[in-house]
């Protein structure tokens, strides 16, 4: 039976604290999430770190070690640190903390886009007053991320051992992965997260992830990927992954919601409901040491 | 939240007893199934007749009028006739149970093509001595629904009163409909039923599933779908279908298992199952009634 | 620069002769046209034999025997033969030509289906009497092309050292050949002809061409393949084909046509427009030595 | 039949003096291939300035002047002006030609990528000094198209009367325009060019072209298209243009051969190439007269 690696998303940078009182906020909070996501059957744990009394997404390399070191001393999880906290953040200041912390992976955004989070201004009351300013300037910024960078964070992840996890928000992204496949820069197996429905990327749609599969069947051919749907998609797109051959991100990064109009208290509801739809149509929960080799990562 | 009709298959032609102990033959065996499946959460049951001591598939309308009556005394479930009874009877025969009984609905075969289930006979010890031959025999026989016998299908269900539900096996049926609606000989919206994984017929993937709904978008427009995958498919084209928009079927007559090598007991664990991955991702059941209106069912 | 085999199909027996005065029909006019199509740029010509009084499709092998004397003594041209000559004749007869003449190529239709041709009869004035019933006659027959028949052709032709070209309409005749090759009994490089725009079949589009490239892409793998549109389809199927990587079949068996409203003068004529796209387009037809060698042609 | 629009791109910023001398630099050598593309076939032609004596891309609106009505002197063809003159330049300076000239197409960006040059420094001799640096900076920096300036840019075409022409690089980029039309921001028909080849952007496959086709018929539904493929690609996709229903851009500044090895001498001889094709395969070419029309043109 095939093995599905189960990745919980545990906050992240998109929602804000107004949206949801489950949103985990302080470095113990957003510890016992990765705990919680881990029982559930997640083996990777994706963080990011928000300022502990604002709910603001920070850059704080102590903030990252806290939450690192509180994750450790709970569980075993795969800790994915992001390299994308923040669109006003400097490629150097975003890749600081594979640097530090040589996680066992860190996301790597595979390419340049706009990332606009206005629409969920408009629903919000900004009771922090940072909310609402730091969504509309989506509007007015990119998610820079050049070939210079690119490169420049996947030989620094190589060096210190780190495995990259592209994030994938179209088609010509997969094809800038070809490009640095081709040169050489990039070796051995591509780990790839499709992201979808983040608005200046792709929609997250059935025919969006066929598309993007196919299309790095062709362009890359060795590679393990997963699928983070943002949204209401979110579980149609983790059924999909899961027949399809693919892997499965969750998590209030991504969704905020159990079902229509009821809030997840955690990531680890979304977990456990993801792991149920995956061992009902005939998959099992890929455990952490599972993952570890599927992935081939060499920080352990 | 968009509501999925789940159908249950009960016992189809496609397998033999010798498969499955589970597998009802006799009339009441088949009736219990039903009502267990509309329990479980089908809104529909397909139904074919098998000889009561043999279990070979039959065409006798004693046997359907049987079936029938045990069902109705049991349960409102709306029952689907099947007209594909077997490969071969005539047209005139397989079409008959309609004109008699003037079901809901009834499965109208929207192609000719080969259907092979010879790969059964090499795993099977055949306990009935019928079993193998009938599965052999389908390497040279043709499964035969000309245009002439489906115009005669949609014509004779139309005055009837049954509604058709189309099985579409490969691309180019969906364009069988598409003549018979542009001729105005097809009316309204259609039904179809996408039955991918007969050997002949398209495999049951996701990308051949995404393909045809589709070309059943551009070629059709008004339409319900539903998908029924062969085998070890089952739960995948389940899953696609819910997230797609679409319907699903599930049933031992189209898949024996619950997971991998272990029976299903029932259609309606099937059921039960297709249910709860339904309702995880955040979509609820048909009633009969929900499923009668989207069906747009006179016959009742 | 990519070589594309074109191949003429001179005759066929879908169209029928009140459709248009240059439909060749005795031996002496299809070994002329098959002379025109190879200085025009053909490397094959596929030929059926008509009844030269007639015009009616025949099995007949004296004719067959004298069209390919009479394309022999003109040209080096690859011949390849029907084997679908009639939806009226057996197997047996219609694979007799390959046994008695061995040649280059052969068709093999890939599987069973409708294969209407009766909206033909409401656009022509039938002069020679036969033409309407014939056509109308396909709305209840069936193109039987079953697993068991198909096997006899491929080990036939693989016994008499005959390529064979597989017909293929929908998308479930890449399962049926991947299940022959699965099964050992089709060896080597596999010559695939899409057949599009076939009542019965799928429609001559883009998205269909695309989709069966793809699906023999992930079943087949080691294959050559060319394209037939039948009807208007004919040049957009061609351009799409050359833009693909495929090959491409014109002839007046797909298309009288050279321009709406214009009948072809002859399949040479849609020969060198399908010669001249493919050169302004940046590649080149291949020869008939190459194209023995793309195919693997034994029988020369 | 249906009409094929032919624009001719005769310059563009991509493409470096070093690569082609028939590459025109000068106002007058701009208008003199507008001219003849017009009279090729051409019924619009997309124009970008240079810097007359370094052939450097340039955003002065006295060259664009100059350029624009020396085409108008010579011919009555559809100019659209670039808004992409250079990734170095800020939105509004970008923007500056279409409130000066208020021309009858303008060329909008529809979204953030990398746009990326840099291949092409390894295969010049750079002889005028600013091209390596010129393309090599292309790997650290953005092609910035935000929400905020795509806004700003359709709003100022719809006051002066300008058609956008909105260049499409990729799948989100087409949600970019689905969210203006939803907003009301975006209004009635919309003329969407697909630049495929592009390194960050989508490669140019037929796959890719199908796919953007069947998402904008999704997400946009009103709306008219074409294609531009770079480098050898460029005649690929006009052919699957022409047969998917779409419009063809050619010319020097995606293309600088006519075939491989051969430097084309001019835009025009692309636009032939491509006025053939289309003639062959069934179509005819839009005068300028239809292409006003099929985009719906005001300011003629």
């Amino acid at each position: 039976m095939r093995q599905v690696i189960i990745t919980a998303a545990l906050t992240g940078a998109v929602h804000v604290p107004s949206m949801s009182p489950y949103l985990p906020i302080t470095p113990e909070a957003i510890a016992e999430e990765a705990k919680a996501a881990y029982e559930a059957g997640a083996a990777v744990v994706h963080v990011h770190a928000r300022n502990p009394e604002t709910g603001e997404p920070s850059s704080s390399n102590e903030l990252m070690s806290d939450i690192l070191e509180r994750i450790r001393s709970k569980c075993d999880v795969i800790v994915c640190v992001t390299t994308g906290a923040s669109q006003l953040m400097t490629t150097a200041e975003r890749l600081l903390p594979v640097e530090v912390f040589k996680p066992e992976l860190a996301s790597c955004n595979a390419g340049t886009m706009n990332f606009v989070l206005s629409e969920i201004a408009e629903k919000i009351d900004d009771g922090f007053g940072w909310e609402k300013p730091y969504l509309i300037k989506t509007r007015d910024n990119v998610f820079k991320n050049t070939f210079d960078g690119l490169q420049h964070y996947i030989e620094t992840m190589s060096e210190v051992g780190t495995k990259p996890e592209f994030e994938v928000y179209d088609v010509g992204m997969i094809n800038n992965l070809a490009y640095f496949k081709q040169k050489g820069i990039l070796k051995g197996p591509i780990y790839i997260q499709f992201v979808l429905g983040i608005l200046g990327g792709m929609p997250a749609t059935v025919e969006n992830l066929v598309f993007l599969k196919q299309t790095a069947d062709k362009l890359i051919g060795d590679y393990v990927w997963s699928v983070a749907g943002a949204g209401r998609a979110q579980f149609n797109m983790a059924m999909v992954a899961i027949a399809l051959g693919g892997n499965v991100r969750v998590g209030l990064e991504d969704n905020l919601y159990i079902k229509r109009g009821v809030l997840a208290k955690s990531s680890a509801e979304q977990v456990a409901a993801v792991r149920t739809i995956a061992e009902i149509s005939g998959h099992t929960i890929a455990s952490v040491e599972t993952a570890r080799a599927m992935l081939a990562i060499k920080n352990k």
